[in-house]
Formats: C-alpha cells, sequence, structure tokens
C-alpha cells in the first residue's frame, strides 16, 4: 500500500495550492503546519527542506517543494483525474500555460511586493515593492481576458489550473494588493472560494497540527 | 495536417527554453525575433500578446506565454517523448517539480536583479536587486545537491527539466550572476551546452528573422 504523503506548509501560504488540491482530489496527506517563515521560526525544518520555502511534499523518496507542481502532481499521481487536462485534450495547451502562469508570472511579483512593502519596512525599499504591485496588476489581463466569457480557465470544469491562479488572487486580498484586480477576477475568486473543497481546506490549515 | 507552431521570442530569452525544446523534440517552429523588450520597441505585439512578454507561442487557437510551459508542451503535443516524464514514470514527480521550479523559484528572482541592477539603474533600488541576486543563489541549493551525483535532472536521461533549469544557469553566466553559481552546477551548464540540440537552438535564435 502506498504511503500517505506528508505536506509541510504554512497557513494561507502558497502551499494553500497543495492542500486545497488534495481535498478536491481526494488525496488523503498527513498534514504538518509551520510558523511563518520556518526558515527562521523552525529553523530545523532547514534540514527536510535546505530552501527553507513552503510548500514541501514528501512521499517515500519523492521531496517537492513547488506548490502548483504539487497541485499537479497530486491530481495525477494515481492516474489522470478530471482535476488535470491530458495531453490530446482540449485545452491541454491552456491548462500547462496557466498552471505555470499562476506562481512563475503571478504570485512571484507578489512576493517581492510583500517584502518590501509589508516584511521589510525599515530598509526602505517600498519603491522597488510598489514597482512589482503595478507589474502583478498588469499581468492580470492574462487571466481577465480568458475569463471573460468562461467560468474556469479550462475545459468548461473546475482544475489545478484554477487552484494554481485563483490562490493568487485570494493572496491578493489578503496583502492588500486587491485595487488593481479586475471586477470578472474577483467573481471568479468567490465562485472559487464557495465550493466545499476550498473550504475544507481552509478549515484544515486552521485547525493543522504544528510540524515539528 | 498540423498548422506549424509559431514562436515569437527574444534571443537569448526565457524564450530560448522553447526555441531548444523545439530543436530537441523535432518540431517544426516558425521562429520569429523579436527586439528587446518588445513592449517598447515592438509595440505592435501587444496585439498578439497583451502581457507584452515573450515567449508566445501560436499554433491554430492555441496562445502560451510561458516559457517551461511551452518546452513541456512542445514535448507532449504529439504524444510523449523522451524529454518529457509522464504519470506513473519512475522520476515523475522530480520532473513536474523542477520544471515548475526552474521559472518560478530560480528565474523570477534573476529578473527582479536584471531589472533593478541593469536596466534601471537611475532608480536607486540596486539594493533590492542585490537582495534578488542572494536570493537566486541560496535557491541553487535544491539543484546543486540533486546534481552531486546525477547526470542529469531526472531519470537519468536529457529532459526537459534539464532545459527549464539549465536555462537559468546559462541566463546567470550571461548577466553577471555566476559568482554564486556553484561548481557542479557550472559543470551541468557546460554539458547542455555542449548538445547539438542547444547549439542549433542558439545560433537559430541569432539568425532569426524580425518578428513583425
Amino acid at each position: 500500500m502506498a504511503e500517505r504523503p506528508t505536506l509541510y506548509t504554512c497557513a494561507r501560504s502558497r502551499g494553500f495550492r497543495a492542500t486545497w488540491a488534495a481535498e478536491e482530489a481526494g488525496v488523503d496527506i498527513d498534514l504538518r503546519m509551520l510558523p511563518f517563515p520556518p526558515r527562521f521560526l523552525a529553523p530545523e525544518y532547514l534540514e527536510l527542506n535546505p530552501l527553507g520555502t513552503v510548500p514541501l511534499l514528501i512521499e517515500g523518496d519523492v521531496r517537492m517543494t513547488e506548490s502548483c507542481a504539487i497541485a499537479h502532481y497530486l491530481a495525477t499521481k494515481d492516474g489522470y483525474t478530471d482535476l488535470a487536462i491530458a495531453a490530446g485534450e482540449a485545452d491541454y495547451a491552456a491548462y500547462c500555460d496557466f498552471t505555470y502562469h499562476a506562481d512563475a508570472t503571478i504570485t512571484f511579483p507578489q512576493t517581492v511586493y510583500m517584502r518590501f512593502v509589508l516584511f521589510e519596512k525599515d530598509k526602505g525599499l517600498q519603491e522597488a515593492g510598489e514597482a512589482y504591485a503595478k507589474w502583478f496588476w498588469k499581468r492580470l489581463v492574462k487571466l481577465e481576458q480568458r475569463l471573460e466569457s468562461r467560468e474556469f480557465l479550462c475545459a468548461d470544469r473546475f482544475t489545478v489550473a484554477d487552484i494554481c491562479c485563483g490562490y493568487a488572487l485570494v493572496l491578493a486580498e489578503s496583502v492588500g494588493l486587491d485595487e488593481g484586480v479586475p471586477e470578472n477576477l474577483k467573481a471568479y475568486r468567490e465562485r472559487l472560494r464557495a465550493r466545499d473543497g476550498f473550504r475544507r481546506a481552509w478549515e484544515r490549515e486552521a485547525a493543522g497540527p504544528a510540524a515539528i
């Protein structure tokens, strides 16, 4: 019998993509919550993940640290579920594109903003953070256009692409970046937040046991 | 008969991942080279890609803008090639993880450095750029450890994971970020650069016709 995967994360961090995907895919994970930022508040975590980042998925010899990769992996590892789109299926290209777009183009600029505007205010680099807030808002145009006439990003159904991109919109609201988020993306975010899988994952992270 | 995909990119930008993957996968693409940065020097490109970023892959109704997604797509769209690793195959999880890791965790900090230290020196935000140079070097630990005892990242063969992560190391050298790159990653980069597919892609971008 396969080992139960262990997921280390911080509540509402980008690791939420993994927690949410596990709920949607029905994968039984052992969820371990860390204080933020773990590399300072739980330094022993560096032995498990030298990057010091969250999330971290451990399953046998598997060690994964990329939230979007983990979400896709959980939706495909025991065979493709409806949460993923396989090669040859309609919207396969869009599915690939949006699952990468979510973190590389959308969430990373959010983290630069968070660093210089929220976490390291004393460094006097707010202008660099604000520049990436604008960058983030401009890069939302791809999601905005895609969702002008769609309920979900790909194949007329909820997939990991929605988990990956939707999380970035949830993060935007929680860190004060909502002013440049288009209305149709706010409505999309509410549709995603209303899902049972989202709610279960959200509550689970809030109640999760300490990791270490 | 399937339409020939068109790839818009700037020479040696992260779009090189797509050019390189096309060569390795034997996918015949119509390569169109843009001046950098295209959103200022070729503003009509914004009609094709409102993000203004490169690369852009067009194939029928498909529009992809993420370099790692395009590389994976080209290696799988007509059926999985040896350049990709399918669900169920050994190192599937690592393959997923490294293809996302390459841009979201490794290349994005490089671009923050490039922006504030190389392109926008007059803004006085070099310190923000330098902070992300350090961030980039620290995040190389995952690649460094993985390649301590391996020639390639996954499954003892060259895959799109090597294209995605290898490009970041090529970029590091060209933008002055090599001082923190471990020796084993420099040796890995040389192995990748010696490949025929790499060389063909490099030369093709240098000789490519203007896009617009």
